[in-house]
């Protein structure tokens, strides 16, 4: 290594443990193990213009050990990424620009918010099928708009979780050869040494997946760390580099579990400084030089090149070029209100209408691009041009396999790259296994749309384990996530269209296994997009709203017309998302949910405990409590309490409580 | 194959075409695909005795692919475990023994509800480590009261799964020697041929993961099978069986995703019963008989044999017998009041009461055992006796490695096994990880303990990906499911009480990670059990009540002071599980929030939607809307309005609105 490598290294390792002193909060041990791996993709490997953080084609880096931020936070420093020595002084403070874990929406140059263990690496497995697809898609011959790599930096830790393992799965079977992972292997954990837990056999695990193994004996060794990074590089097959390190090295606590998640004593950090000389957070200008040379300079001479490459092709192809500017940025104007033609007597369950609207788009947005953890059939959501394989890059069906979670993290990656409109589908009682991807979907503002069907207890005979009960208000309860249960299929096609249109809003759309009549109009169901609508009138003097969403919309209106007869006023709203209600002016709520009516009834197939917010002290929330059943869906719905009759009663129990 | 054995196979097979055609739903392919394994398991491996379906010595069975419950329910209805053939006619109706998943709790004979792909493997995992820990605990030379196998039959959806994947990585870590896996290979999924999203060399694969793999090449050959499971016994590694077999063999859709869920049409049933003559649901007497040998009289004499043992045992050593007795029936009583001497200046986290907790019940009761995903130094929550490893078999701490959901999962099976009282601890937010094993505890109401420290904001400097905002919501939205977040040690002490004394009811220990002060008392903490409780009360003529749990309760006290000073009488509420108080009476409810209280406020640093309900149309909700931030803990919680400043304003505007 040469003496400017080492200086640079130590320069990452001082600058990172010095963070985490100060804030004394950090994880110290991966800064100092896994410096040179950082050092040697960002000065030697990756194609990167930190002027131009956001540039489609750069080379992607995902710091999956995501403890490690202090790492990276310090090369982002050197390499000019915006972040200052205060930036770094401040890690780990309020409203700072480094915080504990990396986060994409707070700092330039992190390509994604990592930290939750395991979903790293299914990210990156998402940009290099993005890459695929969209290389594929649109370069010619020479004039390449896309060739990058996706880089990972993991632990151990990230190899155990399931989702990594779903997603290396079908990274081998896809056969991304442009994921590059390098795991930092230095046989520690929180708890304990890797060995109290793990004894797998790496390389041949990762072989019979289809990834190529390469072991770096020495990870201070950067002259066989870009070796292997150049030897992956030739592979037909996803590359998982072994990089022994050595977890917190040259400190009293190296090697041992100690160094992972406690900052070193300012006293230790002072001796690692003196190794290097200067003050605190100091650099020298021999390194920022270096710097400055290897990646700053670098990366806008390569940037430049690639621009060069983007107008002869925007010159030579225009009409491609267009398309690949609009995909990128991702500006496309569909005319919902035409999209699909759907009439008053479409009585289909809202997953066929969902379908046929997706079908629709993809026709009309070329990078439209999505799949089903093996229940496309189901779900009929799938993406168009085939299956996405190997041998069809093109493809924008992804069957991702009975692998929900990875779907779900795979899906943030693809969002992630930019160019490619993405959506996932499966069973809402499944929703359950993807939870912890989309709530990062979420942190990270992703417009992922999530296609889950099969959405009560009218699923029937699958029986329990397969009816969504509490799903609502789990999906319901995320901060930042739209969740839209479309009553019909106009209101599908405005769901659709909000989810479509989201930029940064993961949005859930709930759909039925059921068919569904048609209850709403193309025009009222616009409402759609305030959340909740006035969907069936009183028809003089208002007693009672009953507020419902999805399939009981319908049931909700039968019950009105029941309630009229018996001479009781009711009016009925469809309450597709509360989310986007929520956003609505007290007017607008006051248009639709008056304060001054005391009979307010919530009816939802679900636990629904949202609902309460409407219903003051005087309403009732007519929900599921339990566990479903295994029957036909309509004589569960029955037996649940979803028929007419008992709902009429319920009201009217309500109302005479309330006259009391 | 012999006559007989080929004969009850067919009718296994026609048993179950014929239950999935009547229903008009089902999953046919599974069945006619695996049904040699099934009688092979039943009638010639499996160790069990139907007339005492819950011995605690019985082989276990777990049909992870439980969309194959048709096959299962014949072969219960063969082995006479007490479901009719009029239950077989009644499959996946309403109120029946036989519904389209198997139900632990609906089905004698089933060891686990079963069905969303990917738990049942794991559970085995449990079952198998709490027969390996229980034999090593109890048994005297060949004085034998354990020594069981656990047998799974699960399909290419399962391996998929990353869940699976964990667990079968800690089985192999493990040395779950007794665990045997028959993989029904038939290389076809729900969407698609497996080899369209899935090319792993699943020998090499399970091999790195040290299990052994064997393939019986043909599915039909019950000696092969046979033969494979009787090797799989003499070796120390867990096994994977590989049959290949054909997905509705036999049938038009033979070989093909078609067969996968629908049922076969009512001719295409009835010409499979032809192969077999009589009517349909009929069982000739010839595979009655066989059945009653080999099943039901072998289940006796072994059976039978067993309890010789154990009175032996017994009169050899009395204490280990009454010991042993006492950990199958759960049969313990310990005086909570009097465990852990806390004071009302153990101002420490309630993860580290509660670790004390656990510390003192693990010497009272000698299977509590139970881990971490690698966070126990976090958590602070042990089993005792060093970590179960393959060389400590009596470790009561499992090293779960980063593998939460196996860790869940794996929980129910350990549960389920019965003779352990079983936890495990966490993160947390990243209870998302857990999500799908934990509703199927609930499911099947198991007595699970979770515990999940670092509770709020208040994580601090870890930020927004480690800071739980909507967890409270989503686990207290599951039906049958305890979640309970103490305020200090005592109610740490009443809250593991709950939990530890709990028969059916999963229930989660929300703790902090911050410390907190001691503010109730002894007395007052028993009223934890009612799930809220007084615990300030107003001084004359309450103005308005506040609610609160956790580490929020202490400030809801402060603000009830400091609003004291300004002239507002107030009345605190200290609510740790809402799940306990909904089931209270009216009367009782009344007592804690009166409903002629107009001021009611909850505060919770969380989503806390729950609190709704009590809320009626003029209270307030303080909590959390948004994901948390990076820095310390209290400046988090300070700057998301939890400070005594801001919660007081909130409560005097609430006051000011409601007197308009």
């Amino acid at each position: 290594m040469s003496n400017i490598d080492l200086k640079a290294i130590d320069t990452l390792r001082v600058l990172s443990i010095e963070q985490s002193t100060k804030a004394k909060s950090g994880h110290p041990g991966i800064a100092l193990g896994a410096a040179p791996i950082i050092h040697t993709l960002y000065t030697k490997v990756m194609n990167i213009n930190p002027a131009a953080p956001d540039w489609i084609n750069r080379d992607r880096f995902i710091l999956a050990a995501g403890h490690g931020s202090s790492l990276l936070y310090s090369v982002l420093h050197l390499s000019n990424y915006g972040l200052t020595i205060a930036d770094l002084k401040d890690f780990r403070q309020y409203n700072s620009k480094t915080p504990g874990h990396p986060e994409i929406v707070l700092t330039k140059g992190v390509d994604a918010t990592s930290g939750p263990l395991g979903q790293g690496i299914p990210a990156a497995v998402g940009m290099a099928i993005a890459e695929e697809f969209l290389r594929n898609k649109f370069n010619k011959d020479s004039l390449e708009l896309i060739n990058h790599y996706t880089y990972v930096l993991c632990g151990d830790g990230d190899l155990q979780e399931g989702v990594t393992a779903e997603a290396m799965s079908l990274a081998g079977h896809l056969g991304l050869s442009k994921l590059i992972v390098l795991y930092d292997s230095n046989d520690i954990q929180l708890d304990t040494e890797v060995s109290e837990t793990n004894s797998e056999n790496v390389k041949a695990k990762y072989e019979a997946m289809n990834w190529n193994h390469i072991l770096v004996k020495d990870g201070e060794d950067i002259v066989a760390i870009e070796a292997a990074i150049n030897k992956a590089k030739s592979s037909t097959k996803p590359t998982l580099i072994e990089v022994k390190t050595i977890i917190g090295r040259g400190t009293t606590v190296a090697n041992t579990p100690k160094a992972h998640g406690s900052p070193l004593s300012s006293e230790e950090a002072l001796s690692l400084r003196n190794l290097l000389g200067g003050e605190p957070f100091e650099v020298s200008s021999e390194v920022k030089e270096y710097y400055k040379q290897n990646v700053v300079l670098k990366g806008e001479k390569t940037y430049s090149t690639w621009v060069d490459v983007k107008n002869n092709y925007t010159y030579m192809f225009p009409h491609e070029a267009e398309e690949f500017k609009k995909v990128v940025d991702n500006d496309f104007h569909i005319d919902f209100e035409n999209l699909v033609e759907f009439d008053n007597k479409y009585n289909k369950a809202t997953r066929v209408s969902g379908g046929a609207i997706l079908d629709a788009l993809s026709k009309l947005h070329p990078t439209i691009m999505g799949g089903s953890a093996d229940l496309a059939s189901s779900t009929k959501a799938k993406g168009a041009d085939g299956n996405f394989s190997s041998k069809n890059r093109l493809g924008r069906n992804i069957n991702f396999g009975v692998r929900e979670h990875a779907m779900a993290a795979i899906s943030n990656g693809i969002a992630l790259h930019k160019g490619i409109k993405v959506f996932c589908s499966g069973f809402f009682v499944f929703s359950d296994y993807m939870k912890p991807a989309m709530r990062l979907a979420s942190i990270m503002e992703l417009p992922v749309t999530y296609i889950f069907t099969h959405d009560s207890v009218a699923v029937g005979e699958d029986g329990a384990t397969h009816q969504p009960i509490e799903q609502l208000s789990m999906l319901r309860s995320m901060p930042h996530f739209n969740v839209i249960r479309p009553a019909d299929a106009f209101e599908a096609l405005y769901a659709w269209k909000n989810a479509y249109n989201s930029k940064d809003t993961p949005t859930a759309l709930i759909l039925t296994r059921q068919d569904v009549p048609v209850i709403s109009t193309k025009e009222d169901a616009k409402y759609l997009e305030k959340g909740a609508y006035v969907i069936r009138k009183e028809d003089k003097k208002v007693e009672g709203v009953i507020l419902a969403s999805g399939s009981e919309v319908s049931l909700a209106i039968e019950v009105s017309k029941e309630l009229k007869r018996k001479g009781h006023d009711i009016r009925v709203v469809s309450m597709p998302s509360i989310y986007l209600y929520e956003k609505q002016s007290k007017e607008y709520k006051e248009s639709v949910i008056p304060t001054n009516v005391k009979n307010i009834m919530a009816i939802e197939a679900s636990e629904a405990v949202h609902y309460y917010k409407y219903l003051g002290s005087t309403g009732k929330l007519y929900n599921i409590n339990k566990y479903g059943a295994s029957a036909p869906g309509d004589i569960v719905m029955s037996n649940y309490g979803f028929n007419l009759q008992d709902i009429v009663s319920s009201y009217l129990e309500m109302v005479k409580d309330n006259r009391k």
